[in-house]
């Protein structure tokens, strides 16, 4: 099942169960995503069964599945990426044995043909292509283990970021408020089963392709997290009970051969290129500067649609 | 003006306008604090129009004043606290020449006497007592100057630590997740104007008195801001907009004469034990144990009320 959100005027949108062949939808029980969410249980089984999708699919009105969250969680779960940004940004981390993660600001998710608004050219202004989950409350002590039914939907999201803010931050060990804008999300959520073999392992087993105006610049692979959503879930849930409507973030999806199959931002490409150059070569992005993410599965199938945004002046 | 929110069974309350002498209330033209806050410029008007309070409050259907909210913003601006931490921690921190900050969990805020449940008893269970802002909608780039109508309420705030957990966190450089479950808020939240006196500079005017299993830890002063609540503002929607409703903390209230106020949480005191003695004495809470806060003005007043709450188990 693939779910959309309508921009309806309201800050949370309307909610609508999308056909088999993307081209219709149809209102459920109830507006919101964040309503679905709260009564999963019960609203799942209802959406599920819709079966008449009487209405045209307007993809210009399709805004972020969630438009806004009480609480966005963002790990940093590919390695590969990891090690470089330490190396790059001079953090000398000790290694530690659970996922990292961060919270960021939950209050609004840009729909994916939306504008993104920046402050300010110079900060370094990058994306972070990656994979998410929405999960339903989820009690505070649940164990990986008893996570899969709290992992209502996976999305497809870009975590923008401001690279000249983000070493200064993360060196007071307090985490990201400047270096983070309010994420992207893709236009659709998506049932785990709906996924089929794209799904692993708790992990998005399928590419995800970053084009930056208009230019390939990666295509990895998101099948190679050092934790899967459901450990996620347990480490956010650990100390606190997870809203539902928490959205739940993978970190930059990499692949160990980045050199091969490109980044999914441009901090990591400037990375290689500090590695195997001496110094960074490809700037960030300007205003006017567009990016597109879309995952595709091995049999071809982009079950999140495309997010392609232009980065703009306040 | 002062205002609270009354338990109704939804998640954000009854908003209500408190009485003068505080035995009374009366409900509002909208009714939660988030609805205030989003229409704040229309709504404090008639909020402070209101001068008929027919009915009486009960403290026990107090709960915090915005029970939820989009997004917490905590700062860490006592220069005398941040400088022990460090050392306490072992994190060497360059200086930086902004306000030190970090996102946290708003789903839930406690109510003033709701208990408090934590998953683990030796996780290093600390309160942190400090004061914060609920703000309106803030645009991104608002600078200082620009702040001030943006501030529309002051709080007081319990922000619940897990010190064994931030520690290491914190040297991850991605801030606190487990290590910052929800806080707590004291039962009214209050208009600047109100505090007369006890608000200067953007900051409170006033101590705030911390009391553990009912001993007096700590009295510190709130005036020792190294920045005010106008330049947190600030900091905060930078790169931003800021969401009506989001709330902005000081971090723990610190003095530079610790050793004679006492402290707004243990971790402080251990800090000094450990400057002192070699090694903390002080441990951290239990099971049961109870902490008191409430700020006081010169003139005797308690403007926020209590917090007064209990440290239970899962």
């Amino acid at each position: 099942m693939r779910l959309a959100t309508l921009i309806d005027g309201t800050p949370d949108g309307r909610l609508v169960v999308v056909s088999p062949d993307g081209s219709h939808c149809a209102a459920g029980p109830v507006k919101t995503m964040q309503d679905a969410l709260e009564q999963w249980d019960t609203v799942e089984p209802q959406l599920r069964a819709i079966s008449d999708f009487p209405d045209v699919l307007d993809m210009g009105k399709v805004t972020a599945p969630l438009p806004r969250a009480w609480q966005w969680l963002d790990g940093s779960v590919y390695a590969s990426h990891g090690a470089l940004m330490d190396k790059v940004i001079g953090i000398d981390k000790p290694p530690v044995e659970w996922p990292l993660m961060y919270q960021g600001v939950s209050s609004k998710f840009y729909g994916p043909t939306e504008d993104v608004v920046m402050a300010e050219e110079d900060l370094g202004i990058d994306f972070e292509g990656e994979f998410g989950i929405l999960t339903t409350r989820t009690p505070m002590g649940t164990k990986a283990d008893a996570a899969a039914p709290h992992i209502a939907l996976v999305v497809q999201i870009n975590d923008w970021s401001l690279r000249s803010l983000a070493g200064p931050e993360m060196k007071t060990g307090f985490g990201w408020i400047q270096a983070k804008p309010p994420c992207s999300m893709a236009p659709f959520a998506v049932t785990p089963d709906e996924l089929g073999d794209a799904w692993q392992d708790f992990q998005p087993n399928m590419h995800l392709t970053v084009n930056w105006n208009g230019e390939q610049f990666g295509n990895a692979h998101g099948k190679a997290m050092g934790y899967g959503f459901d450990k996620l879930v347990a480490h956010a849930a650990r100390t606190r009970e997870l809203v539902a409507g928490t959205v739940i973030g993978s970190g930059t999806v990499s692949n160990e051969n980045f050199r091969e199959v490109g980044s999914s931002c441009i901090a990591e490409r400037r990375g290689i290129e500090i590695v195997d150059e001496g110094s960074p070569k490809t700037e960030f992005m300007k205003f006017g500067d567009t990016v597109r993410m879309e995952a595709r599965t091995a049999d071809g199938r982009t079950p999140f649609g495309a997010i392609d945004q232009k980065v703009v002046s306040l």
